[in-house]
């Protein structure tokens, strides 16, 4: 007896803005699970920017998706047959290996999800790689203190409405950029103190000077670009910008200049520090307990935008460049 | 009695390059010192890169300098008389003070030399702000660990010629970047491992890949523009950028586009942080016990360039903006 799945594979590697004829959907059969294997149901799959990294063939911390086979990403799903003693049917497993339906793995590529009061999709995002990277990199790269100012851009965004709450737990003020009046309202519903919508705002300097009047102390980066010219020239002295992304310039065609205020580096002994999330991985306990805390206080609220079904997967992840999601992008499978 | 000292006042902002007739002479009549106070006799004065942007009327770290006033900068000099009971004739001093023959201020603008077996202007170079500057520069920021490739830019100035050294006491291979051949001679003979023409290589990108064929890991920022964007270029995962200046874009008359492979930031995981020297004052006695104990050991040597007259301040300063300095520019007062 064999089982079918289907899974989205890599058709070409994307010139500028991914499209859908870059992706196909196949249908592969699945062996049963050998000894130390297991069957995944994958309930839930993540899409997320960096994935758009991948998709170019260069080397970096991982390596690129292959054309013609699937792509790999944030997953949760459930056992449905085990041939390894650590796992049985029913038991909820988060694994790397979203894009398809479900599949047959060793059992060293899954982790059971831990047992929480919450749904099992959050271990993509608030409790996930997205939740870990705002809490990781705001705390340690940005190490805001109370009564300092946070600016954060794509600030509706899976990292991003997480980095704003925690900055505002620590005590800080918040100021954060979007791209809608929807996602503005939503953060302000949050408790965040100003929001930009960087669309519509006109002069995007002057509206972050009239939102922070007297500088920021820390920049937590998603988009790059015109954000990060604006963030080196409101930054106080001693500032941190925390590099988390720069997804404005992810399609680019070509390379594009650099800020021109790029010296303040220098003249306000500026730090400015990228990170991956593993090399936070150390903090994943205290990051559990701190989010779970925070989650049961309410002080920590997050939102999703889903699309269904696998085929559906492509459209989620392009819109996380066109804006099209509030809170985290997930695709439920089943 | 009164004393007559000349003096070197800003006597119009430059507007790109500085020229000399943005400088003037004059002579003052010192009066005599009051109580409290000392009257010093300036023996050495240092000119140094960061003292452009004092020059613009701007908000920084240190307010600008005053058109028609004397500019102030690094001195060491020798007390004539004193109202205080901390200094007597002869004792040498250092202050800030510079840009000028003679002066009577407050003790407290003094601070009386250590008494090392150095030449008093050392505490100009090796041993006072750009010799600090090197060593915490690349020793808090860089963190550079034995092994390890150091590439450091302007490698034949004060700071430079100090980082490449140090980078080679701590067990670092050391690639090196300067504007003439007798300055790569002359690092080649303190053992830094390759030196990079720029003037003459060509494609510099080319030459440092070739210089450094594994990457670099810290990279010691003296000069900025295509320099910065060579060391993104050849960056590795982690690597530490100490931005301590960024002399090739001082003298801009318009803002010039940033690197245009800034992305690496994110890409590779890297921290980009400038930094002034003041925020490691706390490290003076290690610096100054390390620093003199490399000197005994012959492990540290440093060259001086030497302008004589305060009237030739202007010109020693301008010479820093044309590779016209090997080592520490200075100007010999008496």
């Amino acid at each position: 007896m064999g089982t079918q799945a289907r899974e989205v594979r890599l058709k070409s590697r994307p010139e500028g803005m991914p499209k859908p004829e870059n992706f196909e959907v196949a249908a592969v059969d699945l062996p049963d699970p050998a000894e130390g294997q297991a069957l995944v149901r994958n309930l839930w799959m993540s899409v997320d920017p960096y994935m758009r990294g991948r998709m170019y063939d260069r080397a970096s911390y991982v390596p690129p998706f292959q054309i013609g086979e699937a792509l790999q990403g944030g997953a949760v799903g459930e056992i449905v047959a085990s041939k390894d003693p650590k796992f049985k049917p029913g038991d909820l497993v988060e694994s790397m290996l979203g894009w398809r339906e479900a599949f047959v793995a060793p059992a060293a590529m899954l982790t059971k999800l831990p047992q929480e009061n919450v749904p099992p999709q959050a271990y993509l995002g608030v409790l996930g790689m997205p939740g870990l990277t705002a809490y990781a990199g705001l705390l340690e790269i940005g190490q805001p203190k109370a009564g300092e100012t946070v600016f954060v851009s794509g600030g509706a965004g899976a990292v991003g409405s997480l980095v704003a709450q925690i900055a505002k737990i620590k005590g800080c003020k918040v100021v954060a950029s979007v791209g809608s009046d929807a996602k503005a309202q939503w953060l302000k519903s949050l408790g965040v103190d100003e929001v930009v919508n960087y669309k519509t705002c006109g002069d995007l300097l002057k509206a972050v000077q009239t939102a922070a009047p007297n500088g920021i102390d820390v920049y937590f980066d998603n988009v790059g670009g015109e954000h990060l010219e604006v963030a080196l020239e409101v930054a106080r002295p001693f500032a941190r910008f925390v590099e988390c992304g720069m997804i404005s310039q992810y399609n680019n065609m070509t390379a594009q200049p650099g800020p021109k205020n790029l010296i303040y580096v220098v003249g306000k002994s500026l730090k400015i520090q990228g990170f991956i999330v593993i090399q936070f991985a150390h903090l994943r306990e205290q990051f559990l307990r701190d989010m779970t805390g925070w989650i049961k206080d309410g002080k920590l609220k997050w939102e999703e935008t889903v699309e269904t079904g696998v085929e559906n997967a492509p459209t989620a992840f392009l819109k996380l460049f066109s804006g099209g999601n509030t809170g985290k992008m997930l695709v439920k499978l089943s």
